[in-house]
């Protein structure tokens, strides 16, 4: 048994069985044991940002991290946008990136580079493997550390040496850390709060937007006078008929400050406190209305759907909360436009779907109607590094062989990480991606008349636009091996909608919008 | 005048008129500096590795460095595996990381990331500017470190709030550093070596691979017993007709030891000290063979072209040496293999061609046949980081618009950055892609074989054949914007190259291996 052999047993052995992968030399002993020892799904992403993004929608879905398998510094610079995302999510990922034979480092051979440097702005753990011998502890640590609760990217990094060197032992998998309960002390100070008359908002992130936690959450309210939110940009959601459906916390700063005002105490419940994405002249970073407490029922590391279930007995909430359904919009007809789009989709998603959302601009309408539609999970782009989507949706729909996914996609961030289509192909999913053709990165068209730039010039045109020449995404897609199609009216996105949902596999309906 | 604008305009003042950008909310006051100081030409690259491998190439070519303008940590990200290129290849590049408002920074909102732990890796100089009044002079400092010989990646981050803030001056370029003479005692030491009978091998490399460089070179081989050869991927080599083409440093080691048995010494001229790409157990990490001296001529840091010169007089080396014209092989008919790709490229490739080669295995018969072609100047891959040809070629066609670029592209590494061709639509360039479809990581598959798995099982073929689905280049070419077609037999290459080359703006022709 070699280094190789000892760490993809480990991993086998903690439940670690797939492997989103682009190895490169560095990487063959590793990419032999991947044969030696058998159990382990490879899937090969031609482009590393397709791994890391990948590996995170897996976990999203499954609960467990994947492997990806990563070649040298370049390799994993390539994959660390959709890890940042992953960080941002709390998204246990283990990456194994290789190295230079330790031996061989003093060389400064042309793809030598500072991995740790690289690694640690978007990784909870980091290290380097010493000998082969180390390897499988090592990849046995790596692995608990990406199950530390909240969920954390582990990044190891393994000298090839350390690959096929002999390696005496292979490790036992470390016991998972479990989140840490709330205490009695905290649900007390929030329940004296709700029942103090205050007008108190409940921020909900993280664990708390599972169904169960939605659902407590909504007692609570109830209960109380309360009013619940949730977080901007939410790792996974239950949504749809029967699942509460807290407005979500607005993504530009006005409208956040808006509607947070006369809040006299905002209640994290797994969400981090509100800050603004982005830094604007006269605005603040913190969204809390001035004098407003901050208070913590429970971080995204802690049992906070337990929390919610001990703050709604103590309040004495209701058993359960009607559900308020709001009506689905008829199937659409005519104009395509972000409204139809929404329409359809809502209404002809399947049961249990997995929605990926990555559509900025054009997925506002169907945000709003989702919640009508049946039920589902919701995954969204955590960290504003563009480019997850795609990857994200393959590695969801790796994890949930059983559900669809439907991968709705905007443009400019489609472009990213297009590569993924092909994934899907060879590894026969059942994604359907509606693209989201606006021809232009709206969202800063948006940004620059925000910022005054109201007329545009040239070369503010010419960075904004993506037209000229158009994409041709069903081109693009048909020459990744997906089939696609190019929709312009709603009635035509019904239809292909309906049959790309029936059929196996993957498809993408390019809409024009 | 705001620091977004003071920035540009120091820039241009500094002769930096090209900004390779994919800029997001940040970099708005920048975006709209690019048009109330006029001057500066914008190319859009829809994913940020096309920007620095633009840059790459654009700097190759041009010999000045262009701008890049980059989204925050993840934006830089994605740019950092050709900056590694661009490394390696001392290019000067002079990116631009917008970055949160100074005062937003402690929100450590969503895109929030350690900036400088991600640009360090990859760059030669990196800061932080610390205000809008500051801003001109870091932007004059790191165009300055950028020419610092022998070239390097310089990268300014910019917090908004510096951009947008009032700024009160415009900084005075810097004088531009320029390359170190050689002592007259190297000089002296290495013409001592060359006469005193030992076998010596000149390696040449960086600036002596210009057409007077490699014609020092052969006066110096003619005027003693030397040896010449080149270094194994070189960021900018002269060749064709009438060009001295020594042979290169094979890139295996078992080869590179071959090729350098017997010598006595090596005398590096602008090239490093010859060591492995990777590690392999049994192999050395230094190639020279044992008891060889390695002295050095001249650094890539120095004027090794002068150095060249005076070692040529010191050893009273002819002044000329006739040129051994190398016979270009007929226009291939038939099958499309390697040998005949290579034979049509040499013949039908135009005078002066730009020659960008990221074939990896493809190219091989290629870069044999090249020195009997048109003079030519040829890009390698430098770092070993995959994904740079399509851009490094969109980059050198924008610095010589009056020359035709060939783009011989792997199937494998192209599709890292396949989103260059968009640029190469918008922008009209000239330049004819030849994709290599072999449909495999073909050099990994013989890495394999070197490392004894020559039985690869299910998962080793998964992770390096690109096969099922086969990958359908012409298709996604014109998607992007760019005539494409597919070629199966040496006859339709000749047909479509000759028409491509004729012809204006970007083709890609996919050739099935």
């Amino acid at each position: 048994m070699n280094g190789a052999e000892s760490l993809i047993k480990v991993a086998l052995a903690a439940g670690v069985d797939t492997c989103f992968a682009n190895p490169g030399t560095t990487e063959m002993p590793l990419v032999a044991a991947l044969d030696s020892v058998p159990g382990m799904r490879a899937v090969l992403c031609l482009f590393e940002g397709v791994c890391t993004g990948a590996a995170d929608g897996y976990a999203r879905m499954s609960r467990k991290p994947a492997m990806t398998l990563l070649h040298l510094g370049p390799g994993l610079a390539n994959g660390l946008a959709n890890l940042h995302n992953a960080r941002r999510a709390n998204t246990p990922i283990v990456n194994v990136i290789g190295d230079h034979a330790t031996w061989h480092q003093a060389a400064d051979a042309p793809l030598a580079s500072d991995i740790v440097s690289l690694a640690s702005p978007m990784s909870g753990w980091v290290r380097s493997t010493k000998s082969a011998h180390a390897l499988s502890d090592d990849m046995a640590d790596a692995i608990a550390a990406s199950l530390t609760p909240p969920g954390k990217v582990a990044t190891l990094i393994v000298p090839s040496d350390c690959q096929w060197d002999d390696a005496a032992k292979i490790a036992t998998p470390r016991a998972a850390a479990k989140p840490a309960t709330v205490s009695d002390g905290t649900i007390k100070r929030i329940a004296t709060l709700l029942k103090s008359g205050k007008p108190v908002t409940i921020l909900l992130g993280g664990p708390a937007l599972s169904a169960e936690g939605l659902k407590t959450a909504a007692r609570i309210a109830a209960g109380s006078s309360c009013k619940l939110m949730v977080e901007t940009f939410a790792a996974r959601i239950e949504r749809g008929a029967g699942i509460p459906s807290p407005a979500r916390l607005p993504y530009f700063p006005e409208q956040a400050i808006e509607a947070l005002k006369g809040t006299g105490a905002i209640v994290l419940a797994g969400a981090r406190e509100p800050v603004a994405f982005f830094g604007y002249p006269g605005l603040p970073s913190k969204l809390a209305p001035e004098g407003c407490a901050v208070e913590t029922l429970g971080t995204v590391a802690e049992d906070v759907v337990g929390a919610l279930d001990h703050l709604a007995e103590a309040i004495a909430a209701p058993k359960s909360v009607p559900s308020t359904q709001s009506k689905l919009p008829p199937r659409p007809s005519g104009k395509l436009d972000p409204v139809s789009l929404g329409a359809a989709l809502a209404a002809l998603q399947p049961d249990n779907a997995i929605i990926m959302d990555e559509s900025a601009t054009s997925g506002g309408a169907y945000g709003t109607m989702a919640s009508a539609a049946a039920p589902h999970t919701c995954l969204a782009l955590t960290g504003g590094a563009i480019g997850q989507g795609f990857p994200t949706a393959t590695g969801a729909a790796i994890a949930c062989p059983d559900r669809r996914v439907i991968s709705l996609q905007a443009d400019g961030s489609g472009m990213y990480t297009v590569q993924s289509l092909w994934t899907q192909a060879r590894e026969r999913l059942n994604v359907t991606t509606i693209l989201c053709s606006n021809h232009a990165y709206r969202i800063l068209q948006i940004e620059a008349a925000r910022a005054g730039n109201t007329e545009p010039g040239h070369n503010a045109r010419t960075l904004t636009e993506l037209s000229s020449p158009e994409i041709g995404w069903a081109q693009i897609a048909i020459g990744l091996g997906v089939p696609g199609v190019r929709v312009e009216t709603a009635d035509d996105l019904v239809k292909h909608l309906e049959n790309a949902i029936r059929s196996d596999g993957p498809h993408l309906i390019e809409v024009m919008l």
